[in-house]
């Protein structure tokens, strides 16, 4: 079997930064040594130091192409409820080859952001009209299509959307694309884990149940025995707990709160991630960082949105583990994500470098990557986020040329690259054993922008979607 | 008299977005001309859409150099003040020449980010023993040195530094480095203002009160007497109330929070610009406004010093003008600064587009960049901010390429650029008529930051300052 034998000065490996790193990566995107002390003979030198890829635990991918239609103010008050209207009016135009497209540039710009893997939280099934396409799988396809495409690692979550509210609600016009029964969407997640004939390792498929408000106890049961019955470790994710109003409605429904319910009715362990969880009282809060699960963070959109900010300084001190998403894609930038999920609780606090080890494990900037990684590759289900023989050669090479990065070493390059600066210095990205981008382009980069800008010109967009 | 015709397919004109734009340009940088309906015939066709460039209202240049190297949890509670002590262990090492070269590199940073023109709040004026440099204006001509290295437009602004705290306190050893007398200090004003032999127009001096912890009222006075006298339009810039501390040693001192101070005894009018002025009370808010001085923000680095929220709504709605700046330089980009002005206030309210002209002026991205142009051009005390006849050519071209603006037009141009994206579509750069930034490459890059890299070699950091 072919293996590539890379060298780095300096990686960082599950044990700390090491210093002459050897990366041996075979044909099918499997690392098989990493390892510290290595000589640089017979090997690839990489160009400057070495960071796992970054996953993106939460994406709606088609909603990359209305970022900035929504930052208006309309004639009341703005809220997420209005910007959701705005996205309903803009979903309403999709084919699936434009989500296709759009979906491939995203990851592109994920891959040069420093994404190395995304979770597609995608409710996207059906036609115009809602009814579902020849084969209903045809959307999942194309997802997964659009990230062969880019490069990026894929887990497929097609989601579970019943009704329109708590209790079993009827859904409304602007949501008919999204709807279908718990055997029905089985059926999708079941065609699209019959695979996608890419790399094996490259993708994997799950579930995710829109939120409280889309499916009642019944439904949800289903989905999850159902997606246990073809996986017992498939990830299930779910939006929870985003905005005051679904704490409120779901208080009046039922006497709890989403967090609350959930851990009580589902039990959460280690294959779920919640998205969002910004709402919880204390309890709740050490209840879920007890549970195993994963949070699903995405401060830019959790910021773009208004929904509020994660409790993430009670959450780390209790242990618990969370990843981010770039969610709606107002923003596609790790960096961006988890400074601001740092600054959000610098800002109201009024104190600094809230988060990280402590005086033992100081670096802010480490703590974050490291965290996330971690949280990111289990919401993910894939054998991600460590530079570990037996895991996927999924990786960043930080541009020794960056002014941001001179003089900086080991945690003080991660603080220097998450704190500092405004242009991500990363200037090479293997996915899988594969350069997808080098010297800060991606390899198909043109064909992929341009087949982005016919979708956008199919889509007509007025100057304002409503 | 050589002139220079441009034709823009649309641009930003004060009276709005216009198409088929003429700009015409002198040789000494002022544009003669900016007129909609204009033909293209006979004019260089610019590449996509055209911004007057942002001003930069504050800036503390040597700060670049350490960003990064304060995000690392302390033994006991990190804050503002915690971060200050790192930056005077910094700032201990630097010699005129390493100032040179930061600022240069930093200036270069800022024109890709779309910032034409600088107001640098200078207070390093003297030597690492605390004694003046044989020519006390020393520091001040590196500034300007730097400045015109990377063909940025300069208000530089030497700062008055005589005291450690509220009530003439002893200034501490971190701060030798500052300390000036008044009189020493409009010497060092009037020997800056002597030109430093760049184009006319390009660059202003003024003045800068440290802060009310930093000066007496007699003190303050002496310097903005002798400033007037010296240019009565001259531009004036103090820091005030950024932390909660700052408040409450200011009320302890003479019963009055800092900001109602200064505006009983120092009657701030359109020449001021009050730098942060976080922490306001209501009545504070509405006669800040009611003044005609500029509110200087810098949303990036007062949440990375964990200063808190400016209460930007209120002050908007009473027709407060404001500007932005990097000021720490932990970030540098007029997106990033102006994006998260919006959604620090979104995260707070939970509400979405609250800093806009309203239902009849509804862009966010639209009202956030034309009031940071007036407030900063206005703070930076020099004709720009505009693209009209009589002003500076500072203008910025829009990547007409770029997969982020695609089918956007008008304000929605500025909505996508400030809130849809992480890099910039920011093509090329036009200072005082010249193009610094050509295809998103400084004319200079590589040599400022080879110089940048070997002064940075020359501080010889540790891995932690302190």
């Amino acid at each position: 079997m072919a293996e590539t034998r890379y060298f780095a000065e300096s990686a960082l490996l599950p044990e700390g930064w090491a210093r002459d790193v050897a990366l041996v990566v075979d044909d099918e995107g499997w690392l098989l040594e990493a390892r510290a002390g290595a000589a640089a003979e017979g090997a690839e030198r990489l160009a400057g130091p070495v960071l796992p890829g970054m996953p993106n635990l939460h994406s709606h991918a088609f909603q990359r192409a209305m970022a900035g239609l929504a930052e208006r103010a309309g004639p009341g008050e703005d809220s997420f409820w209005t910007w959701r209207q705005v996205m309903y009016g803009f979903v309403g135009r999709l084919e699936p080859e434009q989500v296709e497209a759009i979906a491939a540039q995203l990851y592109v710009e994920m891959l040069k952001a420093g994404y190395t893997a995304v979770a597609e939280f995608h409710y996207l099934h059906h036609d115009r009209d809602g009814r579902a396409y020849a084969d209903p799988a045809e959307m999942s396809r194309r997802i997964a299509a659009a990230a062969a495409a880019s490069g990026i690692g894929l887990t497929l979550l097609p989601v579970l959307y019943g009704f329109g509210g708590f209790g079993g609600a009827p859904a409304g016009e602007g949501q008919r694309r999204f709807l279908n029964a718990p055997e029905a969407l089985l059926g999708i997640v079941e065609a699209a884990g019959r695979g996608d004939g890419g790399p094996p390792g490259q993708s994997r498929v799950g579930l995710a149940l829109h939120s409280l408000r889309a499916v009642t106890p019944e439904s949800l049961r289903a989905a999850v025995e159902g997606v246990t019955a073809l996986d017992p470790d498939a990830p299930i994710h779910v939006h929870i707990a985003e905005q005051v109003k679904e704490v409120e409605d779901c208080l009046a429904w039922c006497g709890r709160r989403p967090v609350e319910w959930l851990l009580e009715q589902a039990a959460p362990d280690r294959r779920w991630c919640l998205v969002h969880a910004t709402h919880m009282t204390e309890a709740e809060t050490a209840a879920l960082a007890a549970s195993g699960a994963v949070a699903g963070l995405c401060p830019t959109t959790e910021a773009n949105l208004g929904d509020g900010l994660f409790p993430a300084p009670a959450y780390g001190a209790a242990g618990g583990h969370f990843g981010i998403g770039s969610d709606s894609h107002i923003s596609v930038s790790p960096i961006e994500e988890l400074r601001w999920l740092e600054y959000g609780q610098r800002l109201v606090r009024r104190r600094r470098n809230l988060l990280s080890g402590g005086p033992e494990a100081p670096s802010v900037g480490g703590w974050l990557w490291r965290e996330a990684l971690e949280g990111g590759a289990q919401a993910c289900g894939r054998p991600i986020g460590r530079l570990a023989a037996g895991l996927r050669a999924d990786l960043l090479v930080l541009d020794p040329d960056s002014p941001l990065l001179i003089g900086r070493d080991g945690d003080l390059l991660l603080d220097a690259l998450i704190f500092s600066g405004n242009r991500a210095a990363l200037r090479d990205v293997m996915v899988g054993g594969r350069w997808v981008v080098e010297d800060y382009r991606h390899r198909d980069e043109e064909a992929i922008a341009a087949r982005f800008r016919a979708a956008l010109a199919a889509l007509d967009l007025p100057a304002t979607v409503a």
